[in-house]
């Protein structure tokens, strides 16, 4: 049987486990436990301190020559870093900017016009529904053909299922490496391979990943990766997202809003568009600076910790949040929804229950906070750095407590 | 003649010269004058306190729960404050988010979308890059064509130059309040009944007026409008655009970059995209609520002294950086190029002379800090609250001394 005791001895064990106080909140006796920092990392204490710092001594006192000094590299360099930490991307291949949303936008745009001829678009049915609402929309303004892979909420996209849809009418194949809902981990390597013996691009949403799960995007022959930085790269809320493009396809890839930061020439300000050399060509507008400070102190702790052992702390926790769930009674109807092996899965484990929808709420006036997803599903985030196993026994048993007094 | 005396006169009686102080690096000995707040405004003081408390206080203490208290709601409540206090506009009507660049990448393609049948864009060829950039790429896309107004670095556009190139082919016209070289005001009113008259809509790019000109754009008829709020309403480095769409226009517009955010009813996740009903439909993806922070207290400062006060101490800022400039022996080769009637310009002046790009690094050196515009144009930004004219004076002296040394 699981138990707190058991959870007492995971923490003893957790080389990682000292990292946790570095978080601001850890320490905060109104949050027993917090359970979705897969939506909403929290933030690093040195990261109060650097936004508190970047006014007065950044913005108020660099001024415009901030943007000479630092700012205008700061996406890429900042790119290179993220790539380093998180992506296996060697230098020059990732930048920072814009939404997750309107990189998406700018990269499908891109991919399929560098597949001029193809005329479909493969997505499957319970990708993010951002993902899937610009597929549609973009195979609609270009001519194109969505062909969908049924997916569940409680599975992922196989290589079998891509094999079947997959053709040499496949301009591009936009897949999720970790499924929001069921936390199914995507096999990035092979399913590429697939795409690419097809003549495909193949886009990876990495939001539910980044940070989380090692990646190896050079070595996978990986084309294209979007995703999120507020998650377990704690950028906080609404932090730009960033884009990795693998080095020998970057000038072959153009994309639609072209502003004035992805010119090759910005401060001409001459007429005609020219895209720059490089990542920079998938910048459009004034990047967000300030949202991106606190980025700088995350990936600055993943260097020092380092992607593997962050993921084996990943898989002890997740593997004891389905642990404590396995030990209650079957006739409470609590299913897990996301893969029991741990080489199937990211860091978030899904349950699901019909009651779960009205239970998050007073589970949030509790102080135990996870994510609820539609219609039944609660998500349990947990953020490796941030988590301790303790705090995910004391959030399950308050899950517990209000499920024996239904 | 101008004088450092007549200067000290006028701060004397500069109804807004104690708010100067409100301003972080005003007290700064290293910083000479600041004449780029039309590039990057100072933070507000209070902006500092505010970006200090917010990792601790905001993001650390409510996490995910700040989107369901506040969050959520802020790209369209602060685009309210923000259409109450500069643009003359209704509530409902203005929403937050995304850089400038992509905001006019979605309005654009909306517009002319809801004009079928219409293949023609106006834009003027002095218009900013990423104006045109966008204008040129939007038409190459959806089978336009670009009409363009032929305008130069010390004019803008005038009604005759407009009637002479609309017609009942025109799609939408594309024109910047203040010009961002020149400093050229364009009359909204005149424009947009002209552009009316022949059945196009009129997209206002308000990057370089907003919160320094006044706008009635309800009053004004104005269809759509985007701006900056890194100049002059001092959101810090990439603090995201705003974008107002006329109420009666909303539901007629549909932009292409549909994320979860701009959906109907975006916690569902189901299938097909749905746009919200009104401004909601006009986001994307996750905006960033750090960058926003800053703009929620120059919008305070705005709502206490009134655009009209801001409009005052503009104007003769404008006017006496234009009287220094006329002191100067004519054989020294400056040229003003903005315009000389007060009611024709915005808040900056910009001057001219083959050496300014040389002279530039040079006056940073000196803690004097113009921006330089290609190919000879020294732009001098004229933030009303946070610039005084002796710090005009100042700064246009070192510019003299250098001139002399020549």
């Amino acid at each position: 049987m699981a138990s707190l005791a058991q959870a007492e001895e995971l923490d003893a064990h957790d080389p990682l486990r000292s990292r946790r106080d570095l978080f601001v909140g850890s320490d905060d006796p109104g949050i027993v436990a917090y359970l979705d920092g897969n939506s909403l990392g929290r933030p690093l204490r040195a990261s109060a301190t650097r936004l508190a710092e970047f006014v007065p001594d950044a913005w108020g006192a660099r001024l415009i020559r901030g943007w000479d000094e630092e700012w205008f590299d700061l996406p890429l360099l900042l790119g290179d870093r993220i790539g380093a930490a998180t992506l296996g991307a060697a230098p020059g291949q990732v930048a920072v900017g814009d939404s997750t949303t309107v990189l998406l936008y700018k990269l499908i745009r891109a991919a399929v016009d560098a597949r001029p001829g193809r005329r479909e678009i493969v997505v499957d049915t319970d990708n993010f529904p951002t993902d899937r609402y610009l597929v549609e929309a973009i195979a609609a303004e270009r001519g194109l053909v969505v062909r969908w892979i049924e997916s569940d909420t409680r599975g992922g996209v196989t290589a079998p299922e891509l094999e079947a849809v997959i053709s040499d009418d496949t301009a591009l194949v936009l897949l999720s490496h970790v499924a929001y809902r069921s936390g199914f981990l995507a096999d990035v390597p092979t399913l590429t391979r697939l795409a690419h013996a097809a003549g495909a691009l193949v886009l990876w949403d990495v939001c539910h990943s980044v940070a989380s799960v090692p990646m190896d995007l050079d070595e996978w022959g990986a084309d294209i990766a979007v995703g999120c930085t507020y998650k377990y790269l704690n950028g906080g809320p609404g932090s730009p997202a960033f884009v990795y493009v693998r080095r020998e396809l970057q000038e072959s890839l153009v994309q639609p809003i072209q502003g004035w930061m992805g010119h090759a020439a910005p401060f001409d300000m001459g007429p005609g568009y020219s895209p720059a050399p490089g990542m920079r060509r998938f910048l459009s507008g004034t990047p967000s600076i300030v949202g991106m400070q606190a980025l700088r102190d995350m990936v600055d702790l993943i260097d020092e910790v380092g992607m593997h052992a962050i993921r084996r702390k990943s898989e002890t926790l997740t593997g004891f949040a389905i642990e404590v769930v396995d030990d209650w009674p079957a006739s409470w109807g609590v299913e897990v929804a996301t893969p029991r092996l741990p080489g199937s899965r990211g860091s978030h484990v899904t349950i699901e229950h019909p009651a779960f929808r009205e239970m998050t709420a007073e589970l949030w006036r509790r102080g135990v906070i996870p994510d609820f997803r539609a219609p039944q599903g609660m998500r349990l985030g947990l953020s490796p750095l941030s988590t301790s196993h303790v705090e995910l026994w004391n959030g399950l048993e308050a899950v517990r407590e209000l499920l024996v007094r239904r």
